[in-house]
């Protein structure tokens, strides 16, 4: 195992009928400002639920966080911040509003150009408070410390981590998945499904018990997948859902271990030139780089193929990881996600040459090892 | 899955030689009390590194907090607290000493009398700074809100929660575990398992990756045990087996889910009687409670057998139940432990009888169901 560092002062506050606590969480004498994306939130009664609980607080409204927080947006909120005085924000919605949140929170008190917290990497030594009320299990950013944002000047998408973004608290209640898009629920199983490969599918260093959590949010997925698309109001399959989602990326299982994100960062591109929702750019990505690279996946893939899909463990490695992949694409296909570019309309080819020529711009390696240069992205783009 | 609130502000850092981070994690200005328990820092290095970590710090060493710490010793060390203005409390050793520290931190910012905050549940609204070097995988205490503490007095062995004696930070070096007795080794073996169990067999309230989670620290201990047993200085064995210890009782697998607790309130009175370690008092009364009880715990029992212990799923459940308690006797018996109380010499009707009066006394009614009576603990006891 890995040395490693580990600290969450994340508080979740899970289940039913949850978002009145609102009240007693946020610190009397507070000036909120609560953010949100496309007005989902009011259709579905969230917003209307969330000032409820914040009756006799000061607060005010800033929409329009689009998925895939844009940076122009957002720029727009630290403007307000600054000039109104707010000082806790609140997200209401997803992982986009929420990671948009994140950076306003940081770039309300950067001095020089927010920009380079994304581009450049300044640190980021402090943050205003924020929380949340998120109501989409996918991008487990309720509980984590990252956020990934787009300029669209650029068309780069560009992620940032600071322990000073966690979330004070936040809101679970699956009761809020209930009314999702079928679309949106795919996106967030999918989301979470490569979140926890991104985490333990690269090389072994001895972490049996994270290996086992891993597996062990598949296998829950994989169970209950099935259930909140037969029935969208199925509360413990929503729940497990969520929850999955949200351990998926709350570093739990990544703890002393080895991690690859080169899917992620090869499907934002996808976002970035097509459009594609993320998901539907890992569901794409994640089979194709494990084909191309599947010498160094081997051993985690083959563990994968007896532990979650029942493969007989005396089959060759080789074999073995060729199920794991096989049933992966098989279960995005199940789930209703299509799995290769042309699916969409897309020259696999032309999207290749795209991508490896920004990679070259960019200097860009990626991979556990490094090894993912621009010229193997062509090849996992290309076979995709 | 039930509804749950969480936040664990510890910092983990865990790792080779870590324990010269501390001067980096305590803030400046603070005056530290060192507490330890018998001395075994000192034989094996711990205290000689911690001392080198805090030159120029203002620090001072309260030792002899026993195994099962007393309230009279720590009680002292309340008194030099309060006298000499100590505000940092740093607990080097294994989860009795820092359950003791944690008492101590309470204590000494408590009004009234302190054995309340035991006897009587008394809420602490306040504790001192403290944190830790923990050198034994057991209790999980590094990254929990609890404490057992016994009174020599009134033979009692009392627990207490609290948000405010979380550590502020908990230092995991595995190195520390190479000198280890082996019983000790052994003994937070099963604690673990048994911390786990506690957890995990109970009814089910649809928490699947909890479950999941519960008994993937089970089939890490069953694999990893006979690895440092055979060789203490297997670092990669004893990292694993620390990392089980703490996410045995750090609450990430019971969010949600459901607990029982009763092997432990049964035990903890067999070590107050006649002096049993806590591993041992576990590991015989787990398998008898099993088996008395057997009928609430099957549904879980069962699904262990098929995921931990490859059993044929279509078996019928009460036999899967049969061939968890069987393979679990079997391993502690593997690893050392013996499993009946006439194997340390002690009449088990003659305990039985004891433990009975004790809870009758007490009123206390154990279990998740609250069904586990006085007579029923009777039954267990005798039975063990």
């Amino acid at each position: 195992m890995n040395d490693f560092e580990f600290q969450c002062p994340t508080k979740i506050i899970f289940g039913k009928d949850t978002i009145k606590k609102l009240r007693y969480e946020i610190p009397q004498g507070r000036k909120i400002l609560i953010t949100y994306g496309g007005g989902s939130i009011r259709k579905n009664g969230v917003l209307k639920q969330v000032k409820e609980a914040l009756e006799g607080f000061e607060y005010s409204e800033f929409g329009g966080i689009e998925p895939n927080p844009k940076f122009e947006t957002l720029m727009k909120a630290v403007e307000i911040v600054k000039n109104e005085g707010y000082n806790f924000l609140l997200a209401v919605g997803g992982g986009s509003t929420l990671d948009g949140t994140k950076f306003i929170a940081a770039a309300s008190r950067f001095e020089g150009d927010p920009w380079d917290i994304l581009a450049k990497d300044a640190p980021v030594n402090d943050a205003l408070e924020l929380a949340d009320v998120i109501t989409l299990p996918a991008t487990g950013s309720e509980m984590n410390c990252g956020a990934v944002i787009s300029r669209l000047s650029t068309k780069e998408k560009l992620s940032f981590l600071s322990p000073k973004v966690y979330p004070k608290f936040s809101i679970i209640d699956p009761q809020t998945t209930f009314s999702l898009p079928e679309k949106q629920t795919v996106n967030g199983i999918v989301d979470t499904y490569t979140h926890v490969m991104e985490q333990y599918a690269t090389y072994d260093v001895n972490t049996p018990l994270q290996d086992e959590w891993a597996l062990g949010i598949i296998k829950t997925l994989i169970e209950e997948a099935p259930k909140v698309l037969r029935n969208p109001n199925d509360y413990d399959a929503r729940a497990n859902i969520f929850w999955c989602a949200t351990c998926g990326l709350n570093y739990w299982i990544s703890l002393g271990a080895v991690q690859d994100w080169a899917t992620h960062m090869i499907g934002h591109e996808l976002t970035a030139l097509y459009g594609l929702d993320h998901g539907e750019t890992l569901a794409i990505i994640l089979p194709s780089l494990w084909r191309v690279m599947k010498k160094d996946k081997m051993d985690k893939l083959a563990k994968m193929a007896i532990e979650v899909f029942g493969a007989n463990e005396f089959l060759p490695k080789s074999l073995l990881a060729d199920i794991t992949i096989k049933k992966t694409e098989k279960f995005f296909n199940k789930i209703g996600r299509k799995i290769k570019l042309r699916e969409y309309g897309i020259d696999a080819l032309e999207a290749a040459t795209e991508i490896k020529k920004r990679f070259l711009e960019r200097a860009v390696v990626l991979g556990e090892r490094c090894n993912i240069t621009p010229d193997v992205v062509y090849e996992i783009v290309a076979n995709a």
